[in-house]
């Protein structure tokens, strides 16, 4: 156990999975961690376990953190500042600008407020999910703003460190605006998308493969909270949105007459503004490496895929990433392992001399 | 080496990914592969891979194998009818409909031809990436039509048996409709979303997650192929596009007034619709069998994920899917498994006992 850079009790308001889990996390560096929860029955469960104590009259905590659903989260923020008139607040909603302006409505405090947002969390929430480790290594924004002494950012900054995960300032205008673009409006997209399934024949079904589970994947997420969040932030989400529909009718005009002049140049155009769209995306680590791909057929019977990794592991090659594919019907896989393109050649080379067969290399 | 059932000469037209892995795969069967490309550079590669022969006059094929572009496909399969009166001809092109119809106006003899589609390919083609094992476990439909007999799609279906794959029948227009749903369109919308990318300040791509990534992964794919399949599928590609397009009217009118009355209920019927929608995919062997997920972490260093899968291995357990979670930055990644829920709790029970930190598990 490390110590905390964190001093003091920290508060936590809100016994979900993000909470919780800040719970769990401060509590393995040795944090006094006082948990809070408006339903008795969440708020035991993630003191069984380990998340925190109950509240005591005594209590002066350092910082509270508010992990409660967006649509209550400056009700609870506010009630907060003034319960505890010497903590500074954070809370962890995903979206940035509505709690700030609420609170300043409200005439609250917010001097002592920094908002935050981990881009943590799963599709499943909930305190049962909870983790110390959720936070790791993924992406914190602290949006610090004018009505408040810039030193107390370090406070928040010390938590997010404390989590183990990376601490990126933005204003609450850049966090809203950029997650609406790599959050909120992939999965309204996604949504929508997985909706017209609903009528789909099981033929059609049964033609499904990888790319459609990809692209549909995320629409398995929470309807409640989404709702929150995209009401929340709708002002970016709705220019997005409207931006992609009218790409989306500028495909749908061209491919309702495609042999009409310019018809397929439209298409053409959408389609490749896409391959340089995705090629931003960072891969693993943040890093713009270019990784090359293996893929490997495995059987699919226990220990394959173990079979395989331990000889990588035995050339002295790290994966970058690791994709397992499936067809429906096959009693094979495909494993496409993502490795430095140095070390590439060699590791298919090795591989092939042990007897795994390489299904392809692309760079 | 198993026997084929296909018996006497094939001859594969266009050496691409599909056609000399059509060639790889049958070859590995002992059949008589003809490669024939309007390339002499592809034909070459595809020869020098080992996808078959040269042509020569003597030649005699049973079945013809059309694995060119959509565009050249139907002038393609009537040449080939032509030149060869004995044989049956069949084509790989992702649309079916469009290549029946044209050869029909033109007169071409289609009772010895049969439009088929194996649902294989990757993001990347060309000869360079072609393999005999390509289609393997995956779907291939099969398109009968009046205007010939029954008893020859037998034939097909032994092509596709040979190359490891899964004959499905169904007629162009469903296969059309079909594969609109489950491929075309998921590419239109992916690509646009991607395209959103383009204008994002860095900052924004930073906060990336796996869902981004998942959503916009097919993004990559090859303009130039898409144009054709989009440009020979339009039809159905746009009936589904238009009411996605009023299903995404309906969001964006919701989110432009979020307070209004209705508007979140209309959000969240949006949302939930794409529940239902995403649980129809069928999972991994194409069965509807529920699985559980565990969600253990690995540190980001070589054998360890090997160490982990020979564990599960030596549990007797079958992994029913893989898939390696990376955040920026962090030197941990998480392997959610996929495994049936009946031994989902045992599993969980041994890897602690074993020291691995499960981070969660869902039904």
């Amino acid at each position: 156990m490390n110590g905390s850079r964190i001093v003091g009790e920290v508060r936590v308001v809100g016994a979900g999975l993000l909470g919780a889990s800040v719970g769990l996390g401060l509590r393995a560096k040795g944090v006094d961690v006082i948990v809070h929860d408006s339903s008795p029955a969440n708020l035991n469960l993630a003191i069984d376990y380990g998340a925190g104590r109950l509240a005591k009259d005594t209590d002066n905590p350092t910082l509270i953190v508010v992990a409660v659903p967006p649509d209550v989260t400056a009700a609870v923020i506010a009630a907060e500042l003034a319960a505890y008139p010497d903590a500074l607040v954070t809370d962890v909603a995903s979206v940035k600008v509505a709690p700030l302006a609420e609170l300043r409505e409200a005439g609250a405090d917010t001097d002592r407020y920094i908002g935050s947002h981990p881009l943590a969390g799963r599709e499943r929430g909930g305190a049962i999910s909870a983790r110390a480790d959720l936070f790791i290594g993924r992406p914190w924004v602290i949006t610090p703003h004018d009505s408040m002494p810039l030193g107390q950012v370090g406070v928040i900054e010390d938590l997010v460190l404390d989590l183990g995960a990376v601490p990126v300032t933005m204003s609450a205008e850049q966090h809203d605006s950029s997650v609406a673009l790599v959050s909120h409006v992939p999965q309204v997209i996604a949504s929508l998308l997985a909706s017209r399934l609903n009528a789909a024949p099981e033929s059609a079904m049964s033609l499904s493969g990888q790319g459609l589970r990809d692209t549909t994947r995320i629409a398995s997420s929470d309807p409640e909270l989404w709702v929150q969040i995209l009401g929340a932030n709708s002002r970016d989400v709705v220019q997005i949105l409207r931006a992609y529909r009218d790409d989306l009718d500028g495909v749908i005009n061209a491919l309702e007459r495609p042999s009409a002049r310019g018809a397929r140049r439209a298409v053409a155009e959408a389609l490749s503004a896409g391959n340089t769209g995705v090629a931003r995306i960072p891969g693993k680590h943040g890093q713009d490496r270019r990784f090359g791909q293996l893929v490997v057929m495995v059987d699919d019977k226990p220990g394959e895929l173990a079979r395989l990794l331990t000889e990588i592991g035995a050339a002295g090659v790290n994966m970058e990433d690791l994709r397992l594919e499936h067809s429906p019907g096959a009693q094979i896989g495909l494993a496409e392992i993502s490795v430095l393109t140095e070390v590439e050649e060699r590791l298919a080379a090795e591989l092939e001399a042990g007897g795994w067969k390489i299904a392809g290399a692309w760079k």
